[in-house]
């Protein structure tokens, strides 16, 4: 097989493998090619990543070494991006009662939960994540997402049990400005003990939903090492219970009456 | 720039823009190329695409004519990577009560959803899809990695309605083998009227709930031209409500008190 149609399929094998290490013995076999030649082709892998700003390969050397693509995108592109959404997200018409805003179509925008994925793949690219813990319903894409670029498992917890799927945790929480009592569950089995996990929501505005699951995960012996949040909304005068979260987007003075929002980049973009 | 960089840049390009159409003279602003260069890169993108089953570039010529990747996934491929989760699923520890299964540990593997998505997007590929369609919470990986390959949006029915959304439409409906009264609500402005859509779920009995979303949908004036569930339990003496559909994986047999299963292939593989 030719040198170009090899970097076809190993390009395609990369981006579909996020972070799984591959030996060269199998790229060899595969492409019964010479172990030179396949490593000047991750050379040119490389630097053609790097130069595309999605990531780069990692080579670890020895028996049990490989190659992984590990994602990394370009900060530029992910601005031009979410200022996109920024854009739609100032139409006064999404304003929902209650200071909320109307996303869905956004949120059912595979391209778009794409890019959010990459933006939080790149912003929590260093830290040891094992798990991305989200809460039904609207969170739920964001996870997929990340988790596909992180190459981790999705966990989802439950606003209430419909099935059982054995012993449970549950726990009650107070949702943000509405001050309603909420309750959260999740199924012992789908979470094992002591991981480190990564939080994601679609939105924020006191925070009491992500407190929520912080507790419930407490639970769990987790360790939430990350939190991301696609929008928050920032009134003054309130209080957040959380602080150490990274946010795409900032929603202010977000006005039902006048039917005004000021939309800004968030955190990740500062 | 060249040949080996571009095809590398353009394989990436095509496996993220799933069903876009690209003209000529991006393609050649982007990699300062002729269009002679950036055409014979095309056919070797072409061959090579077909040559790992993942799909053909679909070239149209003319002023507004241009190249799309049309994903379309080698039927092998997907048979063994469904295989191995049937193996998976045979474990007894799975069964829950009611003659469900345990799947949340799967259904949360970003890499099985993307066999998922794979499998519907060829065996739907003929369709013209404008929207694929679930209720959630479990169905909702299913849907995204569906609408990536299809490049079109997601639309989530809810179970009930949290926040208002504008005017909504709700159903209610007699969920399988259960016979409970159920509720489904999807707000007006989530999906436009009369589009071409597909529905996907996790797992399907009598049928009960996707009658309801079909149900649903006639209110939003959709046609429904494509049925698709990752897993249907097959139950002697019991007919299902809908015919026209495609499993992935069957149930058959399950016995919740002699902890058996039998697991095989779906209709998508006869």
């Amino acid at each position: 097989m030719k040198r170009s149609d090899r970097l076809i399929g190993l390009t395609n094998y990369f981006i579909n493998h996020p972070r799984e290490r591959i030996n060269l013995s199998s790229i060899t076999k595969k492409y019964e090619a010479s172990k030179s030649s396949i490593s000047e082709d991750l050379d040119i892998l490389n630097n053609m990543f790097i130069y595309e700003g999605i990531g780069t390969l990692k080579r670890t050397p020895g028996a049990h070494g490989g190659t992984a693509y590990i994602p990394f995108f370009d900060k530029g592109q992910s601005r031009k991006c979410i200022s996109n959404l920024c854009e739609k997200l100032e139409d006064p018409e999404r304003i929902l009662p209650g200071g909320y805003l109307y996303m869905s179509d956004l949120l059912g925008d595979p391209k778009i939960m794409n890019e959010v994925g990459k933006a939080f793949a790149t912003a929590f690219a260093n830290k040891k994540i094992d798990a991305v813990v989200t809460v039904e319903t609207k969170g739920i894409p964001i996870a997929y997402a990340l988790a596909n670029f992180l190459n981790v498992p999705v966990v989802i917890i439950r606003r209430n049990l419909k099935v059982t799927e054995g012993s449970s945790v549950s726990i009650n929480y107070v949702s943000g400005q509405s001050q309603r009592i909420q309750t959260m569950v999740l199924p012992k089995r789908n979470l094992q003990p002591g991981l480190n996990v990564c939080i994601v929501d679609d939105f924020m505005k006191a925070g009491g939903t992500i407190t929520g699951m912080m507790n419930l995960l407490e639970e769990f012996d987790a360790k939430v090492v990350a939190i991301g949040v696609l929008a928050e909304s920032i009134a003054e005068g309130h209080e957040r219970v959380i602080n150490d979260y990274m946010s795409l987007i900032q929603l202010k003075n977000v006005n039902e009456k006048a039917k005004k929002i000021e939309v800004y980049l968030g955190s990740y973009f500062h």
